[in-house]
C-alpha cells in the first residue's frame, strides 16, 4: 500500500487553474440553528467545491466527504459555515472553497382564526465562499409559498376571480460585518407580499379568513415583485438580493413569471 | 470477431423465468396518430421489455433498441403497437412482450370568447402487453389540467372561493374487440368534470367567463371523480379503468386527493 | 360561526363509494425506529387516505393533518403505523384507510479496507393499510445502490469492463403475525446482490478493493434480479415481493432494466 | 365588453422598474434548424419575459403566447430569434425582451465497428435577449452525454477501473457579428473530451470497442474539464463560455464535479 501512486497530485501542463472543482449531490441530515437559539435537523443536498491550482492533475475527493461528516453533527449557522470552508482550504490546500447546502426547513404556522398549530416545509439554501485570508461570503436563499389573487380577474368578473399557489425565491447577502436575516424572518417578509399565506392544517373558520383576505388584497405577479423589493430594501445591512415570483396560474398550465436583481451597496 | 461469445445466451442454473427484462428510459422521436386522421410527432420515453425464460442468462439488450428505431418513423396508434411487439416476441424469442411509451400530446384549445387558437400539451401514454399467440392488450394513459373551485370555501365565504389548478390522470383499457378512445376525447371528457377547463392563451373577456363559469360550478376533488366515473361508465366497450384526480390546493402547499379503479366487463 | 355549513357531511347521490380520498405530498419531518432501538429524524412525504362511503359528498381534508402533527413526533414503526390508522378510522369515521410515507434513511457505512466511516442515503417507505376491525397489512419499500459490472463487456474485451451504479428498488409483505424485516437488514440483502457495494467515503486502498470486487464479481441486470429473487425466498415469513433492478449503463444514456413479483403464501 | 378594465396599463406609483416580467414553462413544439439545412421537431420549455417600465402596473401576458404560436411553426435559429423578440419589444412596448427555448435535440451516431444508427437525445438551450434598437445577444447550451473511466482507479487496481456515466453543460456566446456554432459540432465537441462517447445502440463489437476506448483514456473530471476548456478556447469568436462537468460516480451516489467560466474577448 505503501507504494500506492497518488495520481491526483501529479503535475498538470495544460495551465489551466479550475475555478470548482468537488462533488455534488452529497446527500446529509445537517443541524441547522434557528431564531428561537435551537437548531433543527435536515436533510441537506451539498455541493462542496474548491479551486484547482494549474500545477495539480486533480483534487482529493475523498477529503470533501471527510471534512463533512463531523460538521454535519454541529448545529450550523455563518460562523460554522466560515470554519468549514476554513477547514477546506487547509485540508485541501486551496487558493478558495465553496460550499451550498439546500434543505428543507420546516416553520410552525398557526391558523388565523383556529390557532391551530401545523409545520409549513420550505426550501432554502445556505451558500458560503471563502478565499484564503479573507471573509466569507455568504448567501441565503428561501422559497416562500403563499396564494395570489389575480386582480384583473377580480374587476372584469362578476363575481370570484382566479387564485394560486405562488412562490416567492430569494438569496440575500448582506454588507461585511453585518448579521444575516434569520429564514424565519424572510420568510414572513416574502409570504406577508402576497395576498394571503397558506397554512397546512385550516379549519372552517380559517379557509374563511383566507378566502377573504385573498379576495380583499389581489396581486399580480408584478405586485408581489415590486412589494418584495420594497420590502428588502429596508433590511438593514443588506448587500444584494435577486428575487423571483412565480405564480402557478390556476387558469393556465404555464406560469406568470418575475425577476429581479438589485446590489445595495 | 466470429469467436466473441455471446454471453447472454449460455444456460442458467438459477430456475427463475424473469417477467419483464429491456431496456428503459429510452428517448426517441415517435409519431402517434391523432383523431383527424393525421399523426403528430412526439418525444416518447420508452421502456421496453420481454419475458425472459429461466433456461437464459441474459436477454440482448440491443434489440431492444434496433426494433425501435424504424417504428419511431411510422405514424402509430394500436395496430402499429401490435404489430411491434411481435416483431419483440420473434427477434428476441420471448413468451411475452409489454411496450410503455409515455409522451407529451398537444390539443388545439381555442378560447371560449374570444376563439383564440392555442395549443395545451398533456401527458400521455400507451401502453401494449402481448403474450404469443394471443391478442394484445391496450392501455391509454392521460393526464388533463383544469381548474377546480372549491364548494366549502364558496359557501362559508362572503366573498371568492379559493380555486386552484387540478389533474385527473386515468388509464382505461376496453375489451377485446372494441375501439380504444381517442386521447382527445378522453382528455375532452375529463375536463369536463372539473369546474372550467384551462387554456393557453386567453384574452379578457375569456378570463371572465373562466373565472365566472369556475364560481358556478364549485367542486371537490371528491365530485370530479364522482363526475368521471360516471363519464368513464358510459364509454362503450370500457373494461377498466384506473383514476386519480388531485387539486393543487391554492390554500396549502400539499394536494387533495381522490383514487379509483373498477373492472367494468 | 355556528352556522357555518359543513357542505362535507352533506348527502351525495351519486351512488359511488370512493377508494381512496384525503391528501398527497404532505411534507412533515417523523422519526422512525431503527434496528439497534433507537430512531432516526427523517423527511417523510405523506399520502394519507380513507374510503368514502357513497352517502358523503366528502371528506374532512384538515383531519388528516392533525392526526400527522402528533405522530410526527413520535418513533414509528409498525405497531405505531397501526395506531396511526385506527385514529384515522375513527375520526373520519371510514371503512379503510390507508398511509404512505416516503422518505430518505441514513445507513452507516464502513469503507472495506481503511473502515472509515460515512453516512448512506437510501430511498424507503412506509405504506399501512387497514379496514375496520382486521388487522393492517404493512409493507416496507427500500431502494438500495450499488455497483454492477458487466459480464458480456467483461467477457469480449482484451482489457476493462464498463460497469455503472444500480439501483435495486424492492417492496416486502409478510405474513400475518410475523415480523417486518429491518430497512438495515433489506438494504443489505440488496447490495450484496450487485458486483460490489458503494461507499459515501473511499480512500485509495478502498477504492482499489471496489474496482477488483465488481471486476472480479461481474452481474448483468438478470443476475441482480435473479439473486435477489432467492435471497428473498429465503426470508422467514415473506408473503409477497415486487422487485425492480436498473443498471444506469455507463455505456448508453438508458438503463438496463428488470422487474419481477411473488406471492409466496 | 368595451368598458371591461385593462387594470394591467393603470399607473404605478412605486417607482419601481422590474427587469423580466412574462410567462414560464410554456411548453410548445417548436422546429429548430440543423446543421444540414432542413429542421428538426422539438419539444421546447420556453420562458419569455420583457422588462416593465416603472410606470406600469402589469405587463400582457397573453401577448407573450400569442407572439409565440405563430413562431412555433417556422423553422428557428439565431435570426428568427431575433425577429420574435423585435416582435415582442414592439408589441408589448418594452425596452428588453428575453427568450430561452429549453428542448431534447436528437442527433444521429453511427456505433464505431458496426456502423449501426441510433439516435442520441441530448438537452439544448437556446437564450436571446435584446434591447430596443440593440443586436441580440444569443446563448447556445448543450448538455452532452459520454463515459469517463477513472485514473485513479486504474492506476492503483490489479485490473478493471471504474467508469460511468458523465455530463458536459456548457453555454456559449459568439462576438458580435460572429456565427455561432452547430449543436451538432458543439455536441462532438463536448464528448470528444470524455474517455469515450456513448451510443444508444451498440453490438457486441462495438461494446468490445469502447470499453477498451475508455481503458486507453482515463480521465478524472478535472481532466475532462480542462480538455474541455483548451478546445472551447480554439472556438473562432467564442466570446465567453460557462462549463459544469460532471461524473456520475459508479462506486458513489454523489457525482464529481467540476465548473468554469471564461471571457475571452
Amino acid at each position: 500500500m505503501a507504494a500506492m501512486q497518488d495520481v491526483q497530485k501529479r503535475a498538470d501542463a495544460r495551465g489551466i487553474a479550475i475555478q470548482r472543482v468537488g462533488v455534488n449531490h452529497v446527500q446529509l441530515p445537517f443541524l441547522i440553528k434557528t431564531k428561537d437559539g435551537g437548531f433543527q435537523q435536515v436533510l441537506a443536498d451539498i455541493r462542496f467545491t474548491v479551486s484547482l491550482p494549474k500545477e495539480y492533475k486533480g483534487t482529493h475527493m475523498s477529503r470533501f466527504v471527510e471534512i463533512l461528516m463531523p460538521w454535519s453533527k454541529k448545529p450550523l449557522a455563518e460562523p460554522e459555515m466560515d470554519a468549514m470552508l476554513s477547514e477546506a482550504l487547509g485540508k485541501l490546500d486551496a487558493e478558495s472553497a465553496e460550499i451550498e447546502l439546500a434543505f428543507k426547513y420546516f416553520l410552525e404556522k398557526k391558523a388565523p382564526v383556529s390557532g391551530g398549530s401545523s409545520l409549513q416545509g420550505i426550501d432554502c439554501s445556505f451558500t458560503g465562499r471563502k478565499a484564503r485570508g479573507m471573509a466569507m461570503t455568504f448567501t441565503l436563499g428561501v422559497a416562500m409559498p403563499f396564494t395570489s389573487l389575480c386582480p384583473c380577474s377580480k374587476e372584469i368578473s362578476d363575481y370570484g376571480a382566479h387564485n394560486q399557489r405562488s412562490l416567492s425565491k430569494v438569496r440575500v447577502r448582506f454588507a461585511p460585518g453585518r448579521e444575516c436575516i434569520y429564514i424565519e424572518d424572510l420568510a414572513s417578509l416574502l409570504e406577508r407580499q402576497g395576498s394571503s399565506p397558506i397554512y397546512p392544517l385550516l379549519k372552517r373558520p380559517d379557509e374563511k379568513y383566507v378566502t377573504e383576505a385573498a379576495y380583499d388584497n389581489p396581486k399580480f405577479v408584478e405586485d408581489i415583485l415590486r412589494d418584495t423589493v420594497l420590502a428588502l430594501r429596508k433590511l438593514d445591512g443588506l448587500a444584494w438580493f435577486s428575487l423571483v415570483c412565480e405564480n402557478q396560474e390556476s387558469i393556465h398550465s404555464h406560469n406568470a413569471y418575475a425577476s429581479h436583481e438589485e446590489t445595495l451597496r
